[in-house]
């Protein structure tokens, strides 16, 4: 490598991202060396805002620049509903759908015990607090169909026993543009017990 | 998406980074935003002290944080050998091979009579004063196997016939690990012409 220090510095800094490694990280320098302006300077401002304001929303945990999120200060969203997911990626996922107009509840994590997340770790008992305090009506459990997605949204659906509220869970079945051949008996199982009549 | 402006406006010029797009782009920004103080926070520095730092060579046009890139001022390079080439991303590939010890000379380019790119555009006058001024002994144009590179390295060393100089060009053949069965008719011939006698 030619120039150490500030060059070598960003590439080894670029390369350690998810997705990036050494070749694709010096591929990305040597493109903003030769686009100063029209992309190093935009690049790094906004990743200076970013810096300066990005935050972990007050009321779901979603990613925000104020206390509160878009999702939650938003006006058009349905207050009576709630999604329990994962991570802020899930909820970016769903918002990506434009169907779900209700609000979250971002766990960042699930139960697991081989890493010790219990549900203090993952703030169940603030969550039940969120659902009385909100009046919510239903709660949807967006987690994933993994064992510990499932054993997490068991729980939640437990401590939430004693509150008078609709708990769902998002529907299984075959992708769109699935093909059965290529489908694992799981998910085919799954479509099966979910079938619903052709209207 | 949830938060617009900081948010969005990091991830869309993330997505505009050679091999990045929308969705590498959104996993970056949400590991930066769980490993602000491991990550984000000595990536922007990293990318300030670049933007700051960042130069053109004035010897040969690699990459640099002062007026001169390391290379040129390295007093372990021998002085007499200079190899053209086409990108400062070429000149890294073979730093990366550890086997050349002499200078540079990036051309930012090679001639093209469809984009218009002829020798005053790519400086080769330049290039000539600077192997005179250097006393170079060698040149090895280490410009790339297409037609343009060809015709560049055969332009300049037709500028070089007035000078007292070896001009060499990289040896062609089948790469490390190649396999023959796998390797274009090309590049086989190439080894046929370029074949040397075992020792």
């Amino acid at each position: 490598m030619a120039s150490k220090n500030a060059v070598e510095l960003l590439i080894e800094q670029l390369a350690r991202l998810p997705g990036l490694g050494p070749r694709s990280s010096r591929r990305i320098v040597l493109h903003l060396v030769n686009n100063r302006q029209q992309h190093l300077d935009p690049l790094l401002a906004a990743m200076a805002e970013f810096q300066n304001s990005v935050v972990s929303c007050t009321g779901c945990g979603n990613v925000a620049t104020q206390r509160f999120c878009d999702v939650c200060t938003s006006e058009d969203r349905a207050r009576g509903v709630l999604c329990v997911v994962e991570s802020v990626a899930d909820l970016w996922a769903l918002e990506r759908s434009r169907m779900y107009t209700g609000l979250y509840h971002v766990l960042g994590g699930v139960l697991s015990t081989t890493t010790g997340v219990g549900p203090d770790e993952l703030g169940i008992p603030r969550l039940v607090d969120r659902v009385r305090a909100l009046n919510t009506t239903e709660i949807i459990l967006g987690l994933g169909a993994t064992v510990e997605g499932q054993a997490t949204a068991h729980y939640i659906a437990e401590q939430l026993r004693s509150i008078e509220i609709s708990v769902t869970s998002l529907g299984r079945g075959i992708p769109m543009g699935g093909e059965l051949d290529y489908l694992d008996s799981g998910t085919i199982a799954a479509a099966l017990i979910g079938r619903r009549e052709l209207q």
